[in-house]
Formats: structure tokens, C-alpha cells, sequence
């Protein structure tokens, strides 16, 4: 679905204290940001936090007011520190209670005799959430309003968004033009303030490299409209040229 | 320097666009929360913002309230997306001004004739900041109060974090045990929450792993008191062998 006229903005809340303690690097971010380019919508900010409830209340709190769409990804497993889904229920003031449907496809899995009393943990759903499918180890993530609670284990995070993705609604995706060459950026950061003003409709990012012993710098031209991305990248080829350098790399994304 | 009794916090802030779009993989979080961890700074909040002005400036002002230290990386480099200095001076309410030894370490490579408009802007640095050393490439990060400003390419970032650490002052290291095993969670999930309100001056935490084809899962004990951390451990490898399993690995940090 696609919504040309609104930018769809979004929020990552990444919980653990694995992550913020350096143990485990979380690998999300950088998948889900790729993700959301695609149907459109714009991750705008990404937050890590531990597994406090009060810190998850307040910040599933905030974002959720200030983004169209929340997805946190940790914090739903079987054990006394995945504490996501009743910091969620807390959030949004609803009570939490064992979901018929979580139940059913859990034991669908592990049949009747081993739904512990850990497992039917991760069968405890916020009021008025809907489920969000799991179809690598079937406990569920959910959803509820405009904020997604998924595992944080990378196969199952991508899995379950994956089950959900043709629920998002996003604006116009944002393409990206990558342009790589032996210039630093010291030598082209006056001329690239001036290619920034003149096309205002598109974001100029500027990132230096160090290859084969040289420096040099790649140019991010990130915008929705391809004709405004293209004029932008001949303007700049041209300014890599006049300073005797050639184009490395050229990649439209 | 070691004050025992406070616990201190830190927040890292990543600022940039190349971040959020999953171009660029973040990898200054996990290195700065193994840093911190050592000289007993606890990592409470990691956020990642674009480069807009008025959101860093409001990230900036909230985690310095909230946070004993607050640690910046990316965005201070010569070109015009580079914005970070402009937005902490705006955070702090001071003014943005050449900073007279910034521009002399910077001659001191560059030499006076390379000293470009684009170059000098990476002098400017916020009234009454100290200057983070660059050993890599120079141009300096700053602090003002509690706030670290670095660069973004990992090697500086480091190089800067490392020049300054035997500044900051911590409490206890938090001290680490890891004991893997091939138990599921949803076997030890209830004799876990057991021992963490046995052991309510440590933090247990469960992360499951998929290995040889077969489902295992670690613990990880943290605290500052290794007796404690010890006999924790001790109880779980009880646990572990009642199930029948045995410890792959144990490792103290």
C-alpha cells in the first residue's frame, strides 16, 4: 500500500542489557532500517534501553506518540528478564492475560504435555493486542495500535516482520544514489554545501573511506524523486572530474 | 579513579543519517560498552538520531540531566552535513567559535597553506569545551561538562575514547560470569527465577543459542561482587547437572 503525500516515520527499541553491556551486538537496526526504506516508511530514531520495565514503559510511551509506527524487537522469551510483554501492557494501561490463540499455536508445536509454566509465559498477550505470527520457534510476538513487539533473535525478529510487512503502509520510498572517489573531503565539503543548497528536495551525506593506503569520500544522495537523485549525482560527477579524480563507484539503491 | 559506593551511567548517542538507513553498520556502541563496563561506568541507553539539528539538541539536553556521562560519536567532520558541534554549542546555549589550538594541531598536519575553510570549520568547537585529542587525523572532539563529543570512524573514535578514559571516574567494574549449556529456557526458566530472587544483588540473564543443530542456552550473571557471582554460579551448575546437561563453558569477565 502506498501513500505518496505522508512521510511515515518510525521507531526501533532495541531491549536487553546483553546489547548495552556489549555481550551480544545487536544486529536489527541495520536490518530493519533497510526494511522500512523499501515500502517507504523513514526510521528516524533507534533507541537501545535494558530490561527495566520503567524505562520500556516510558519509552514505548514517547515513541509511540511521536512515530506512526514502534517495533521493539527482545524481551519475549520464557524466562524472569523477558519482561517486554508486561512492560507493553503496562504502556498502554490494558491488563495482560494468556491468549487462547498464543496457547494453541505453541502447543501445536510442543504438544499438550510440555506447555510448561515458562512456555504459557510466552502465551501472555496484551489486552487487545493481535498476534503476530512466529514461524520459526511459534511463540508469537504482537501487535498493538501502531507499536510491534517482536523476538530479538535476528531469524525470528526478521521472520516475524516479514509476516507483517504487507500490513504497512508507507509514502514513497527513498532511493539512494552512491557515488565513491579519491577526493577528500576537505577538498570538496565548500562545493558539496553549495550542491546541497540547490537541490534542497534531496539529503547530501558525505562519508570518507580509506582504500588501498588513499583516502577518499562516498556521496549519499537520498531522496524520492530518480530525476532529482540523477541531476544532483551529474552535478557532483562533474565537480570529481574537475578535481582530476574519477568516479570509483556508482550505485543506485 | 575509583569511587565505590555511586553507581555511574552513560548514555552513547550515534548520530547519523547512515545509520538509520542501514547503510552503515554501527560499531562504536559495542566497543564503548565493553570500555565503560572496565572502569565500572554502566551503558544505561544507547539512542541513534539523524543529523537534525533540533533532535540532537534535545537528546543531547535530555541524557545530560538523566546520565552521569553522555558519549556522542559521528558528525564533526568539514562537510556540511557535519552539524554535531553547531548543535551541542546550541544545546549548551554557548557560542561556536575557532578554537586557536584545534587550528594549530590541524596546521601541524595539514600545514598552514591546506588550512581550508572546510578544514577550519572542524576547529570550531563550543565556548568553554576542552579538546578531545585526535592522534589519527587531528581534527579534535571536545567535552563541555559531562558531554563527550567524538567522531564516528571507529578507529578515531576509539583513539579519542582512549586518550581520555583515565579521566573518568567509576565505581565497581561489573564482573560477569557466562555458563552455557544444552538446556532449553523453558527447562530452567522457573528454578532460574528462583535463584534470581535468591540472589537479588546480581542480575541473571538468559539468552538462548542454536548450536550443532541442537537448542542451548546462556546465562549470564553480573554484579560486582565475585563471591556472589560465584555462588550463583554455583547453585546453576547444580541446576544445569540435575537436568542431566552438561557446562560447555564458563567464562568470568
Amino acid at each position: 500500500m502506498t501513500q505518496e503525500d505522508k512521510i511515515y516515520t518510525a521507531c526501533m527499541i532495541v531491549i536487553g542489557d546483553e546489547i548495552l553491556s556489549g555481550r551480544t551486538r545487536d544486529a536489527n537496526l541495520a536490518w530493519i532500517a533497510v526494511q522500512l526504506n523499501e515500502i517507504g516508511v523513514r526510521l528516524r530514531e533507534a533507541r537501545v534501553i535494558p530490561d527495566v520495565e520503567a524505562t520500556i514503559v516510558d519509552t514505548v510511551n514517547e515513541a509511540r506518540g511521536r512515530f506512526d509506527y514502534v517495533f521493539t524487537s527482545g524481551g519475549i522469551g520464557p524466562t524472569h528478564d523477558d519482561i517486554t510483554a508486561d512492560a507493553i501492557a503496562k504502556a498502554f494501561g490494558v491488563a495482560i492475560e494468556v491468549h487462547p490463540e498464543a496457547v494453541a499455536r505453541m502447543q501445536a508445536r510442543f504438544g499438550f504435555g510440555e506447555m510448561t509454566p515458562a512456555r504459557l509465559r510466552m502465551a501472555r498477550i496484551p489486552a487487545g493486542a493481535s498476534l503476530i505470527d512466529n514461524p520459526v520457534s511459534q511463540a508469537p510476538g504482537f501487535r498493538i495500535e501502531n507499536v510491534f513487539v517482536m523476538a530479538g533473535i535476528p531469524a525470528i525478529m526478521q521472520a516475524m516482520f516479514n509476516g507483517f510487512r504487507d500490513q504497512l503502509v508507507g509514502g514513497l520510498p527513498l532511493r539512494s544514489r552512491t557515488i565513491g572517489a579519491f577526493v577528500t573531503e576537505g577538498q570538496i565539503a565548500a562545493a558539496l554545501g553549495q550542491l546541497q543548497e540547490k537541490y534542497a528536495d534531496v539529503a547530501i551525506g558525505s562519508y570518507p573511506f580509506q582504500r588501498e593506503g588513499r583516502y577518499g569520500t562516498s556521496i549519499v544522495i537520498r531522496g524520492t524523486d530518480l530525476t532529482r537523485l540523477g541531476a544532483a549525482a551529474a552535478d557532483y560527477i562533474v565537480l570529481v572530474r574537475d578535481l582530476g579524480a574519477e568516479v570509483l563507484e556508482d550505485i543506485l539503491n
